[in-house]
């Protein structure tokens, strides 16, 4: 955060900036969703929904595991949410009490660590590194694992690493978690931009599984706060109580508006956009390789690269400054995410044009060799 | 709530239902809102904005208050939030600690007890009723201030009553808890929505004042979820990182559509609505009196009415249910805002138009008089 607000006071003052630490698409929302937002804006009153977000959309939603991910999920078992963070209030908010503890990687998306903080809660880190593609092993949860922990949160694609958790070692972490009585949540907010084979969603591996998603990533409508939560129908009186209370209702037009998300012309664009953030990533890695960065995993989704560069600094913080500084290229440094490794990684966001992706490449290129 | 699951259950089988349990305007967001909204759909990418909001939004608001209240507050001291649900957790997750104790009146809006809970904070009811307009007064706060205590809750005008503290009397309170060294939180969602002189912001007794509002209520737009909460300047850096990590910022589109709300003609539109609010209160007080319900005051703002309803049942609970059964009309019994006497009343709002009012006056006073 440090970088984007010194980033954006750089801009402000007349800098050409390349934004590479911002975690959002590029592209805005579907022209599909626009339109149906301007119909809305003529014909709801728009006031409040259910907590839980609109009986349609809920349905549309749960049509769309059917259709793309070949899951069943009732409607019933979703709630649409203010944002992810709303996902995830509700999620930890109805799992977590006072001093349990959660298991989550390090390095991951910090916020869900400060959501179950809200909490009380303690949460515990369980260090990952590209050995085992950013994600935890069953053996180091069992290790962590204490009568205080309630459960394990993941990421697929993670962010900073954009690695993803293959079937198989996620259904045994699963099976894991089952068996020492906890919950398993995994955030599945990148799953729309995933690169190689269609991925599937933890739902298919059981009904107490609980996943969050959004539709701020694939579905590019950040600011429109919108996300969902997919729990057992045992919690979701619990997590309708928690929303009632902590937020009423997600916002109304955007409710409207993502009711044409899910359209074919709308998913036909949305994976246009995925291909080209494909095209983006198959440009930025070797040329990070070339430029001396250590790539380790070539990143299966989400939009960021999770680079090594020891080689340049032994202060990702201070080197990130320098960056922006010196080449006008904003970065985010790994303490962002955790402390594990933390100074020796930079996370570059391709949420920015190939043009632009390759006038930052040739700046960190000369930056770099000017510090040697 | 349970009140009003029952009513869309009833209505949804064909009933005709008169809603007095909703506590939404019934005009929807005003017409410059939402072609302010058109615009910013066709020409603005709606990413996330600032955590605290729009800059030119939060000086929108501050010039708001030095012309319709005559109060400098700096637009740096206001923070927007998803709706004023967004402001309490800003405010009470920056203030409260676990075990800290918050007094708060009883009855009240039960919604910012929940949130001091989430925060695991204790909150200690301070039993109100008409002798004190619905108000503690600085004698109930000290007696009930212990080490513990860090702070007074109020609302002015007041959920479920509609009433309004007086200026002396609130300044007294401020002298109180300040001498205690805790800090006062005045909830001025309803304050546009008042019917006699120009109420004062509670802003004006001093910089260590914190306000909460809402873009729901006098400006009619529930369901763009959007509210904000003025702070002492030491307190915006850590509610900047709570809503960075608790919803990343208010949803963007709402945020520049409530740029129009302040427009001299969208606010000469909204004082007409409140005039009709006031309309519509003038009719429902004597005509709930002439049925015998008991309101010892009439309310000053808000569109509320929280009558007792003691001559007809000693379970306005159960009564609530009758009298939606049976008369068709919705109330919300008094349990919803706390215990203190909470079986002996019932809250009326009056969010639909004065036909229906009418028609629910006429529905209540035969249902109650075939119950004698």
């Amino acid at each position: 955060m440090e970088v984007q607000e010194r980033a954006f006071r750089l801009q402000a003052a007349g800098r050409d900036i390349i934004h590479m630490e911002i975690g959002q698409p590029d592209f805005g929302a579907p022209p599909q969703v626009v339109e149906t937002a301007h119909q809305a804006l003529g014909s709801q009153r728009l006031g409040y929904t259910s907590a839980l977000g609109l009986p349609e959309l809920r349905e549309a939603i749960s049509r769309f595991y059917a259709d793309r991910h070949g899951v069943r999920v009732p409607a019933e078992r979703i709630a649409v949410t203010t944002g992810s963070s709303g996902a995830f209030l509700l999620a930890l908010g109805s799992l977590l009490d006072p001093g349990d503890e959660l298991l989550l990687p390090d390095p991951s998306y910090p916020c869900n660590r400060h959501i179950a903080r809200a909490f009380e809660a303690r949460t515990v880190a369980l260090p990952v590194d590209h050995r085992t593609g950013y994600q935890p092993t069953p053996e180091q949860v069992r290790r962590a694992w204490t009568s205080q922990t309630r459960g394990l949160l993941l990421a697929s694609p993670s962010n900073p690493a954009g690695t993803t958790i293959a079937d198989r070692e996620l259904a045994a972490m699963v099976d894991t978690v089952r068996s020492l009585g906890g919950f398993i949540l995994v955030d599945e907010i990148y799953q729309g931009l995933t690169y190689g084979p269609a991925p599937h969603s933890a739902l298919h591996l059981g009904d107490d599984v609980i996943v969050t998603n959004s539709f701020s990533k694939y579905f590019g409508m950040t600011g429109w706060r919108l996300g969902w939560v997919v729990a057992p129908t045992e919690l979701m009186r619990e997590m309708e109580k928690l929303a009632q209370n902590l937020y009423v209702s997600p916002p109304s037009l955007s409710q409207y508006a993502a009711l044409a998300a899910f359209r074919p012309d709308t998913l036909a664009l949305l994976d246009e956009r995925r291909d080209e953030f494909r095209r983006r990533r198959d440009l930025l890695v070797p040329a990070l390789r070339d430029i001396g960065f250590s790539v380790p995993l070539v990143p299966q989704g989400a939009f960021y690269v999770y680079a090594g560069c020891e080689q340049f600094s032994p202060d990702s913080h201070a080197l990130a400054f320098d960056l922006l500084e010196q080449a006008g290229v904003a970065l985010t440094p790994g303490m962002d995410f955790g402390s594990h490794q933390a100074s020796a990684h930079l996370r570059f966001a391709y949420t920015c044009s190939m043009d632009r992706i390759e006038e930052a490449l040739n700046r960190l290129d000369r930056r770099l060799k000017s510090r040697l």
